[in-house]
């Protein structure tokens, strides 16, 4: 299997999950395209495609943030990839560690449903 | 926050990815629209939108490989889930217990171009 395998979708984007190689923490969710994984696997550091900024986001270029990549693994149907990294700094643009973060959104009225309880939602 | 706060895409899905709760193993990627993540919080087990057959599935109906879900995070912008699951088997139709398993896909010829080097890509 090679480069040319995987799978963007109709707007040429792959979900990239960037998980902490170390602790196991999914980080974010962010897309790449192929000139952004390209990049990434030369570089040796995430970048992303902003689906917002419609461009090319080296990910810590500003705020020194990076993220130095270990892996990457891609899924059986090629269409994601999850991208073990080890973050110099926050992931989420809030300084949260994790985009995930506990207490970051929580379903309050899911959780008074009473069909379910969870913490985070 | 509550369930109306959930940004769902242009095509009413989000992302959810799915992570064993204990070994912090990403399992899959997968989708979810408003009625199976709906479903999901009722049932407290994993119930997915299938983009290629285009109808709700609820995780190990007929493979009996459901995952039990432990807690639910949303990210910061409200358009990503990392769902946290007991799984009862694999999560993958291949049989692999994750869907991003070792040796699943390797992009060798980005190894072979000798600017980086990764175990799976």
């Amino acid at each position: 299997m090679n480069l040319s395998s995987i799978k963007f979708d109709e707007k040429g984007l792959i979900p990239a999950i960037v998980q902490d190689a170390r602790t196991k923490k999914v980080l974010t969710l962010a897309y790449m395209n192929e000139e952004s994984l390209k990049k990434t696997l030369e570089i040796g550091e995430t970048v992303f495609y902003s689906r917002s900024r419609q461009e090319i986001w080296h990910k810590g270029e500003t705020s020194g943030n990076t993220q130095k990549v270990i892996d990457i693994h891609v899924d059986c149907d090629q269409d994601a990839l999850v991208v073990f990294v080890d973050p110099k700094g926050p992931a989420c643009h809030t300084g949260a560690e994790s985009c995930f973060g506990a207490g970051a959104s929580d379903l309050s009225e899911a959780e008074k449903s009473g069909k379910t309880s969870y913490g985070d939602i």
